[in-house]
């Protein structure tokens, strides 16, 4: 695993053992927690991980800024921690969160809103909110 | 995107634009189709989405072995495809599956049996078959 000059949480709790791959990174699927339904993947750091356990509000690692990106800091679309789980060969993470809102930046309530259908890529679900509505200067 | 020296149907059907990463990869979340269940995080190719998309079991691509990897070839655990859905950014796929059995090496039916709870990682599921029985020569 990868050095770090600070200290973290998850450096010696729980979550010590988790395999990040070579970018210090893991993927994690959020599943909103009562109904099932599975919302997004993306990724996280140690750092992630450290906070996200210690606040209970969802944090990522934004591949494309390159920093912390704590869900729902922009759109007010925050996620709530109810578990965290991992997976057999530790290079996976499922969180279990409560969505309020929209989890995809297009307005849906999950990312995962085109499906292969007749063999042609389908939408199955509408946006439930205007992107401009949820990146208006708050 | 990567090139390939032979043709594959998802070149040029509804997943042409699929993000792969630079190894030619894109992770999958397998869902249980009528439970909700998270079963599993694999990756797959560009050849294991056609393969999936045209036989209706599904094939990741194993990273260890750097190959093809038809779920259940082993151990007889298939997954059904019962819809592809891939997210906003296309860079991960959702497969809605009948998982047969169990997902997990383990005797599992799913790989995340571990949660963070009360500060520390605890098992939340036992295996349903013994590993030895799930690989045993068949």
């Amino acid at each position: 695993m990868e050095e770090h000059a600070t200290d973290h949480p998850a450096d010696h709790g729980p979550l010590a053992d988790i395999a990040f791959d070579a970018q210090g990174l893991i993927p994690a699927i959020a599943q909103q927690h009562d109904t099932g339904e599975v919302l997004m993947l993306a990724w996280m750091s140690r750092e992630a991980v450290a906070e996200t356990l210690s606040t209970g509000r969802v944090c990522y690692f934004s591949r494309s800024r390159g920093s912390l990106w704590r869900k729902g800091e922009a759109s007010g679309q925050v996620q709530h921690l109810i578990e965290l789980r991992i997976d057999c060969d530790s290079d996976a993470l499922l969180l279990l969160v409560d969505q309020h809102g929209v989890a995809c930046h297009t307005g849906r309530r999950s990312c995962f809103f085109r499906a292969v259908r007749d063999g042609a890529l389908v939408e199955i679900a509408a946006p439930l909110v205007a992107p401009e509505a949820l990146y208006r200067a708050r």
